[in-house]
């Protein structure tokens, strides 16, 4: 009875002192409006299946832009604009291909693999025959050197399932694909190919960006769906020999003119000083973005309707930015970044959501000590929405350029499980993306962005 | 460089005391080996696509129980055995109807809505066709009682979205479904259909069970999907009659023989006290019973494998239960309950997974509060695998019974977004289990039991 008695003497504790704080009042009826009316799931649609994939400079990326340009107006920007920077015109010029001959006892056999061409990769010009070398890492491709000469060389370097948060897989299997073709090609390869950078359990290739420019030499390369790269290389651990035909189109066109889209809200208090929350309009080609990074545009485009329908009239001023080109160049970030530095603008804090519309569990924050004790400090106010984890370090390719010009830069951490297994891949498609965590994830960030705004860090 | 210099002494300090605790290197050493080697994916995917939809009774539950008990044998239990117990035995019995028709300018339109017979409803003996009359709520069906005879009653009672934990929605909504008909059935209507008790998008109908006996009145009653709930609703609402033709097939055949399956290890050091890991066998019939609860079964199953590879030998005597009868009678539950009381068991601690597959954020303690200071103090170490949230409160049914003999219980809780999507529906199938997210829960649920075998609580 008297521990009954006491449970329930701070149970009314609990709720009294949530209902006197105004904190927890106004995070409680911004979530209430997110998760009641939130425009986020419809926005990812039209963003998905309206637009579609969106490379920069390709067609769709410019239809993105006007939608976005739209939508940051229907969501009650005061002012919207577009902010012009030079972009790459990587295009991918055709179907990509890879297939394997086998010569065993019952004659040649020819298997297609699900392949794609990394992002970047030059073309073939023509279909490019050679036998394939496996290696699983750059310690393997040293000690095979001198066989490299002539093939295709396969790095099979798997992500590891060990690390619980999926991006540190992604880091450490990601240099397979940035510099797998430039090592291969310094050896002699005449082609690449990498296992896909995911830890799915479906056949999907997953893109992404390798190294290249004028001054490097590389060669022709392409991500192989997980189940072709284990058929694969257990044929070839298995000594039988392969021969594969890799064929890739891709090519550079000139630079082309891209923009960020760009809403605002001004301040009441503190109009010059800004808080900057965004994500990259851009996506890879054979997807619809949705996950990446789409989720994060409608977060973006959500935290300044969900503000608007409550009326909140922010200190600072707020910019919701759609950046361009993170994909393949981050000509976005940087441009607005060498922007804020000529104008002498005076961003106080950045934050990215570009880790997909999972979950929420966090938020990761590079800034000073006493900043960071600021923003562990709102634990318990985030908590009730999922964002729990307040964790030193965090950002995102976007806003790095402005984080080192000093500004504090933070990232919206949602549960990273599934992210790889649609990441740069055709099944980042909107029918991946859960309505209620899509919201969540709208919901912490906004309640962040409130609570820097009316705080400071 | 000072900042940098106390960060890395903290880094290192992190890296050495985490070394240093035993405990931490055991979860990272029982993380490893299922993250790696888990069999929990594919043990799913024999109980969902080899066995399917297992309603206690059926000639499927039957077979489940003899995978189970072949799935515990493998996994490297010391002895498994079959507890019997009298479960009920409802059946469908054909497929549940309810069609629509409406009077207009240009005829008469029938339109088949999405519909699946709750759980131990009647069969409706023929097609039933009535009027139909909306309610929102008891309070709403209360005022129009004199309306309600003859009549088919539709609760279109929505899933509250500003519910963060969505379980809370679904016992807000849940009464619905246990006592709609019911309460229906005493004003005089002939029938009734429940909106599902869903957060979703689609049209998927979400069963379940009603309340019957043999001293109920009840009527025949049918959860109709989402969509075709608020198509009907805003026909309704909008002043346009409908009439309804409701078919159901259900009825009782006479209890059967059920069992709840059971694994053991027999403790080093205190035998005689248990420790209870579990989840339940037994499935809706429309469905794999995917999520719900064969999540549950092979994260029990998963956890005395990964024991067993690393040769942990427990100091108490684990059990892992795979109970019989969940979803329409708990008699499993209840049967343990009883005979570990008739034979004088002592049941240190019990915990079930019944909350579905999903990435893993904590668990829930029924117990005194020097236990739950205990089990908070381990919060740091189970935290690195996503098990940060600690929360007075939790078990399952299954282990209900137990709690009430004054065993502590605890719940698993994943994530809970994605939950009633698929809960009692067609779509809870085994594609829509994500494996990094399945072998998570197991590795926390694994955590907290070696936790709990070598402390106490």
């Amino acid at each position: 009875m008297k521990r009954a008695l006491a449970l329930l003497a701070g149970l009314l504790l609990a709720t009294l002192s949530e209902a006197q704080n105004p904190d927890s009042v106004f995070l409680r009826r911004l979530a209430d409006e997110i998760l009641v009316n939130s425009g986020a799931y419809e926005n990812l649609r039209q963003l998905t299946k309206s637009v579609g994939g969106r490379l920069a400079g390709s067609p769709a990326m410019a239809r993105a832009e006007r939608w976005g340009q739209g939508a940051l107006e229907a969501a009650g920007a005061e002012r919207v604009w577009l902010q012009e920077c030079l972009v790459p015109h990587w295009v991918r010029g055709g179907k990509d291909r890879f297939e394997i001959r086998l010569s065993g006892a019952k004659g040649r056999k020819t298997r297609t693999l699900q392949a794609l061409a990394l992002g970047n990769s030059p073309g073939s010009k023509g279909p490019l025959t050679a036998p394939v070398l496996v290696v699983r890492d750059f310690a393997e491709l040293d000690a095979k050197k001198d066989s490299v000469k002539g093939k295709i060389v396969f790095f099979n370097y798997k992500f590891n399932p060990r690390f619980v948060h999926t991006f540190e897989a992604y880091s450490d299997a990601g240099i397979y694909r940035g510099q797998g073709p430039v090592r291969a090609a310094k050896y002699g390869a005449v082609g690449v190919a990498i296992r896909s950078l995911s830890g799915g359990t479906d056949n999907f290739p997953h893109t992404g960006t390798t190294a290249s420019g004028d001054t490097i030499r590389t060669v022709p390369s392409v991500a192989l769906g997980l189940r072709d790269a284990d058929l694969l290389d257990s044929l070839l651990r298995g000594g039988q020999p392969v021969v594969a035909t890799l064929q890739t189109f891709g090519r550079f066109l000139p630079d082309t003119i891209g923009h960020n889209v760009i809403g605002e809200l001004r301040g009441t208090e503190a109009p010059d000083e800004i808080i900057t929350i965004g994500g990259h309009l851009d996506s890879w080609d054979p997807a619809e973005g949705a996950h990446d990074d789409g989720a994060g545009i409608v977060h973006t485009i959500e935290v300044l309707r969900a503000f608007r329908a409550l009326g909140y009239r922010p200190k600072h001023s707020i910019r919701f930015v759609l950046f361009a080109n993170e994909e393949n160049g981050l000509r976005g970030g940087r441009k607005y970044a060498e922007e804020a530095k000529a104008k002498g603008e005076r961003h106080i804090f950045a934050l990215e959501s570009d880790e997909g519309g999972f979950t929420p569990r966090g938020f990761g924050l590079t800034a000073s000590d006493e900043q960071f004790a600021r923003f562990r400090s709102w634990a318990p106010l985030l908590a009730p929405y999922g964002a729990s984890e307040l964790r030193r370090g965090g950002g995102g390719s976007d806003i790095g350029p402005l984080g080192r010009q000093g500004t504090p830069t933070c990232g919206f951490i949602p549960d990273s499980q599934r992210y790889f297994d649609v990441h740069h891949a055709s099944n980042d498609v909107f029918e991946n993306v859960n309505k209620r965590e899509l919201e969540l994830g709208a919901v912490t960030i906004a309640a962040l962005i409130y609570l820097v705004d009316k705080y400071g860090l």
